[in-house]
């Protein structure tokens, strides 16, 4: 875009201190890059929005402007539609979670809740714990406020209770202003908390009196397996991101907080402040979409072909690329999680493999300190089993280029041959 | 609502510093009561969206996702699409103002623009110049960066340029982060800045090296006189904020930013850290409305329906108010200023008017420091013309009723007999 331009900047001097600290997204700037016609794009968490029929979302924005009348047009509250809280608090009774539409902001999109918290609890220097790696969009709406961020690493079962705990230890009670985590199919791991670690997480939160974030915006795209218990769910004071994006559409920017009452109360001031309140268009949109049953049949065929997907990619995955490489098996989401040994850099590879017509988002992105540049995150959500595997192709013979460099090297004895690294 | 329950927080002492100055706009807080049936409405700034033709829109909303496809549908980039970024362009063009689709960004309604830039611009305890009274969402989005906000008061011909020089010259150069300024039809004001003061304004800017932020949600609904040049339109350097929500309808949340490119890309950034995007379902539905000619007429229509509305108020004010009372006799936009004597109390008075069934906005609301309580903001754009002078009569008799109040204890001695405050 025409911003990106390099222009000598005259008031280069006069932005608030946090700017310097904003992060452009690697991913989001992708974007651009991936919409060429040539290119298979692995980058971004883009829904399969061409699943969703046009007709029915043309019917619900009818109804909704001819039986809505101007209530569609109009400002609304801040915390939004009581009819779209009521309905988000049905669909969250459909995952275990019982909500009264008073414990729920509606947002735009679960982007706008995690800015709206950070900006509500988070003075510069705060102490935050989030998984390593961690959704870049979250790092990117946390530095606005200068928090001292502290990853706790995966496994296969999600964030290491141990490694939780003892980072809790070091930082005390309420050492850190809240932990923020995405138990489903997390984005970027891929992997999913268990159970026995959502009890875990819970009693350490409660004990050290931190509260929890819990981002869910995968959590009803499951593949295989049966559906865990969100957080909130099994604790009140868990603070959930929810949002329409992976149900329905992410163009109409709805998503949702559930939070204790005192917190929302604070957040609601932070909404009004930011935007007065959300769209009563795509509020009452939304409501008339999830009248009846056609959108469970849609989420249905979604979840259908996301699975096929997965599926094309770990096929692939397995098919092309070399040994050195290790990767997620996700049950759900959008996510597979790849690590290479130390010495590779996926950040300086991306531009091989766009040039090679494929493209992901470098780890390095998913972490606050410039770790994880030895990963890469794979979208297998977007495009289709054939291009998935023709992409995957392709980034094999990428990653095989680099691997054979560095083979080369390390007989030389020119690079060290280390185990892998933090990420 | 809900979350205004009274319930003991136990996260009490964990929030931002920031929260505790971030201010519910009384505004916002009275649309609940507006909304009763019985209640005139002064107090909110509520467009009379119920001429906009549902018909039109919803054949907009129908065309944006039968013809433009997934595109609605989906993510977009921060900036916005470029259809309607070229459209706001056109829309400029008519008010003199060139741009390229380059220099927007679309936001979600004006004070997303306001809460961008304040994020961009603001550290703790920074200077910005408004003018006194200004727009409270303004007062609320700023508030959250803690800026310390100077007011320039203002007459019949908007902000005042002699005291704005000489706060310049107290502040020095660079003294101030920006100046907030609304030329047209002020909120809530109801003064519009003269030709001379714009180019007065822009000279001290420059001289003082001050960006100047131009707020123009407005300036296209002038009932009497020529239009007036934005600022934007004598000094590319001015940022201005623009909005749909007057001319289209605020449901949409649609708003935008013209800026320098080095300042939009920092505020690309923030809007991306805020919400990744806009709503391109709502962006594409302002695309098939704004074409042919249909909004031309019914922006004429409202335009129309405002002006009566202010003939109105202004005979109904001419009418009944007492001659303690001096009220602004705007030349467009939604809003009249009336000013009583110091010693009434427009705060405490709202409470009074509410069981007479009419509301107001309270004047200190406007202001960052108690000023302004023996003012009122009232808003002519919702009422019918019937309700209005109905509505003026019987918060005539409130006034009437303090007054009288007032006055006995005046000729008792017992309150000072002074002279108009600040505000």
């Amino acid at each position: 875009m025409g911003t990106a331009r390099i222009v000598f900047d005259r008031w280069g001097d006069r932005y608030a201190d946090c700017i310097a600290g904003v992060r452009s997204s690697a991913v989001r700037d992708l974007f651009a890059a991936a919409s060429r016609p040539d290119m298979i794009s692995f980058s971004g968490g883009m829904p399969a929005v061409d699943l969703v029929p046009s007709e029915a979302v043309a019917a619900a924005a009818r109804n909704a402007v001819i039986h809505e009348g101007s209530a569609a047009l109009q400002y609304g509250g801040s915390d939004g539609r009581v009819q779209i809280r009521t309905l988000v608090a049905e669909l969250m009774a459909e995952i275990g979670v019982r909500l009264k539409p008073s414990d729920l902001l509606i947002t735009a999109g679960a982007q706008q809740g995690l800015d709206l918290l950070a900006k509500t609890f988070l003075n510069p220097g705060d102490v935050i714990i989030t998984e390593g790696p961690t959704y870049v969009g979250a790092l990117q709406a946390f530095s606005a406020y200068q928090p001292d961020v502290h990853c706790i690493m995966m496994d296969d079962d999600g964030m290491r209770m141990d490694l939780l705990e003892a980072e809790l230890k070091a930082l005390g009670p309420r050492g850190a202003k809240f932990i923020y985590t995405i138990p489903n199919f997390q984005n970027p791991g891929g992997v999913t908390m268990s159970p026995e670690r959502r009890r875990r997480l819970l009693e350490l939160a409660r004990e050290y009196d931190i509260p929890v974030v819990e981002d869910d915006p995968y959590g009803r795209l499951r593949f295989d397996g049966g559906h865990m218990k969100p957080l909130r769910s099994l604790d009140e004071e868990v603070i959930y991101l929810g949002t329409f994006s992976k149900i329905f559409a992410p163009g109409l920017r709805l998503g949702w907080i559930a939070a204790p009452t005192p917190i929302l109360a604070k957040v609601l001031l932070v909404k009004q402040a930011a935007d007065l309140c959300g769209s009563n268009f795509a509020q009452v949109t939304a409501e008339y979409y999830f009248q009846g049953t056609g959108w469970r049949r849609t989420l249905a065929e979604l979840i259908r072909t996301y699975a096929e997907r997965r599926d094309a990619m770990l096929a692939a995955l397995d098919e092309h690329f070399p040994p050195e490489a290790r990767w997620s098996r996700p049950d759900g989401g959008f996510f597979v999680w790849v690590e290479f040994p130390a010495y590779v850099d996926c950040s300086s590879m991306l531009a091989e493999a766009v040039e090679y017509g494929v493209t992901y988002a470098p780890g390095d992105g998913f972490f606050p300190d410039g770790r994880g540049k030895n990963c890469m995150r794979l979208a297998f959500c977007y495009a289709s089993p054939e291009a998935i595997a023709e992409g995957v192709r392709r980034l094999s013979e990428v990653v095989e280029d680099r691997l054979e460099l560095y083979r080369a090297f390390m007989a030389a004895g020119v690079l060290p041959n280390r185990e892998e690294g933090a990420a």
